[in-house]
């Protein structure tokens, strides 16, 4: 993979011209992305800007952030050709820091679950989950150095497990969200891909003009609250196993680590983040949902369909559950610095049909709180899986941080 | 001013048609708007939908929300003849609820400062106020019984008070801001202008299919908290004299009256919110400010241009105030009902040159409370002044109640 932060160096060294850096990536889409199919378009002539932290780093974006420069298709026929009149925030945000815009990833349509025709690359008879299918896949791939996509249920920290990358789903609106296509606006979250944490640090805070997020000095070691979220129900082998790993790597490396159980609260409101969303996303996917109803894809039509009595009152109520879960969140991170999870059930499911599950995702997400995609072990047939690391809301740093404690600790076992 | 209400009660007893309602309208836009300039374009040929509880509505949305029938402007040449692909959240809203979409109405550019050429309907002589200036005049007119609009700062209770109609601000995210463009992620708001109180809950609740919003028993006489928002400044003598009338005639008519004081962190609230806005907006308009400088409006560029240096960690800090004052300001919602207090400063400015000014509004929008404007007052000129009712936030059928209360006790007067 390409290390943001090893291409930073040597482009501020003179060891690498920016432009060659940008070159590099081009190369190696036209090389491999016939095979991965992470790309839904992509410029064919890029340059490297002549300033900013980000300058020589080609990024992909994934395909429902608006771009004045290419077209913005959601994943879906009901946006063939669209283009939009300008820029996210986001896709700003890069191009202020001095980013190459190289291309457009796939995206299942409207980030929900119906999937792309992109493989995984660690292993191409398995899917590289979705929705930020292309942007995880690109970065696996080592195509490019960074990678934009969002997370409404899990579509960040999950692809970035199957695909074996580093990943941040950041705070509630640390990124902003305007020009991105909306699902469900209380959980809609921006994030990054890359090849490491470091990387992550490195793009994030390039991006937000926010030096706290760069890695310092080393961390001491973490106090971990390790979870299972039995809630959400069992996980498959592969993914305890990813799990066991990171913890006694941890725990070697002179972290604090203890079993947490979350309280009956945070359960409730994993159980109710499905009305949240599917509230939402009948009103924000509105017009496709009514005017477009034939072209809707099949899986996020289905949901919605069996979704469409849901009572504002009940979205009320989940609302509020929400809120006291964050609440009791809060109270728990009184005793440690950070959580670890797991990423996902297990490695990706074979073929390309499902995208996988995002019920070790989906609480987190509706906590608003930030989340860190670590690898942390190899199942068969090369497929990798990762864990998470969880903050408090925003404490991006001290995620980014501890969950650079628990990547060093597995290279160091 | 048409009545949202009185016109369902017509078309409901076979008294009028929908189609005549919806003609009715179109009519009053051809004789009227010429020389009010509330609409920047609508169709010729409206008709009423055969159901739906707004069927026969003719309503006006504002021009920075996102229609597929009309093109989108922003305000701004730089958005001259866009066209999005669907329609934003709350049109949809309107059209499953039954309402014809009969055009987009004038907004000051991308909901800023920079005045449109719509004159005030009760005087010429004077701005209607923004930004949501042709919903405002719209209704003022008698043209339509019922626009949207937006409020970031006071973009929709400012000109309702200067227009003379009724509006409400409801709780934030009660109605989605999806396709809608962003100014201020943790401001903007989406709102509804008509003639009186009653017509605002058909309306509201309508749109968002919660019957609670609905006018039901007599309510029993509030408790009211009158705000005179001295941190904000002094009002002008109109701005005095319309809350002396409306707490009068309040209290006449049963209320409980007492002045309140806001508590320190409050008025702290009030002082940081130009932080979040202008932070929020520097990456919300990053594209249109950074690709389209020259063609920026001139007054919202130099707001932009002097809030550039804005560090991150101000707006961590804007942001921590401003939570610290809901929770605040939710403490005293144990006490009253609702808060009575300034709409605006006075009457609408002399002139087209400046919208007027929204620091009696500003404090509610970043609370995220639901407020209701009430006319209370015509000053010289035929120059109306509201005076607003401010609830606890979710509470938006009871801030609809005590404006009820207040706007019966003052036509009994």
């Amino acid at each position: 993979m390409l290390s943001l932060a090893e291409l930073q160096h040597r482009i501020a060294s003179g060891d690498l011209a920016a432009d060659a850096a940008v070159a590099q990536s081009l190369e190696a889409i036209n090389a491999h992305d016939k095979t991965i199919g992470a790309f839904v378009c992509r410029t064919e002539n890029a340059r490297a800007t002549h300033a900013g932290p980000l300058r020589g780093i080609a990024v992909g974006i994934k395909d429902i952030m608006d771009t004045a420069d290419f077209p913005t298709e959601m994943g879906s026929a009901i946006y063939r050709g669209w283009r939009p009149r300008g820029d996210a925030s986001v896709v700003m945000m890069l191009k202020q820091a001095g980013a190459t815009i190289i291309g457009k990833t796939t995206t299942t349509a409207f980030a929900s679950l119906d999937p792309t025709a992109t493989v995984n690359p660690r292993n191409p008879g398995h899917t590289p989950g979705g929705s930020s299918s292309g942007s995880a896949a690109a970065v696996a791939a080592g195509m490019i150095p960074l990678a934009l996509g969002t997370q409404t249920g899990g579509s960040v920290i999950r692809p970035a497990s199957f695909c074996g990358v580093a990943a941040i789903k950041p705070s509630y609106r640390l990124l902003p969200t305007v020009g991105i296509k909306c699902y469900s606006w209380t959980l809609d979250t921006a994030g990054l891909f890359a090849a490491g944490v470091k990387d992550l640090a490195h793009g994030l805070s390039a991006m937000t003009n926010r030096p706290d997020l760069l890695p310092g000095a080393p961390m001491r070691a973490p106090r971990i609250g390790v979870v299972t979220q039995d809630f959400a129900g069992a996980p498959e082998a592969a993914g305890v196993e990813a799990l066991r790993i990171a913890t006694v790597a941890a725990e070697r490396a002179g972290a604090s680590v203890r079993a947490l159980a979350m309280p009956e609260i945070v359960a409730e409101a994993w159980r109710i983040q499905p009305v949240v969303q599917e509230f939402e996303a009948h009103q924000a996917l509105a017009w496709e949902y009514r005017v477009h109803y034939a072209a809707m894809p099949p899986i996020l039509r289905a949901r919605l369909d069996e979704s469409r009595e849901t009572t504002p009152a009940a979205y009320d109520d989940a609302i509020k559950i929400a809120s006291q879960g964050r609440d009791a969140l809060a109270a728990i991170f009184e005793g440690v610095d950070v959580l670890l999870t797991l990423s996902a059930p297990g490695a990706a499911p074979k073929g390309l049909a499902s995208t996988g599950d995002a019920r070790f995702n989906r609480l987190w997400t509706l906590m608003g709180v930030p989340c860190v995609n670590i690898p942390a072990h190899v199942a068969e047939g090369g497929l990798p899986v990762g864990v998470q690391v969880v903050a408090r809301f925003g404490d991006d740093a001290g995620a980014l941080a501890a969950a650079r404690f628990v990547e060093d600790a597995l290279a160091r076992r």
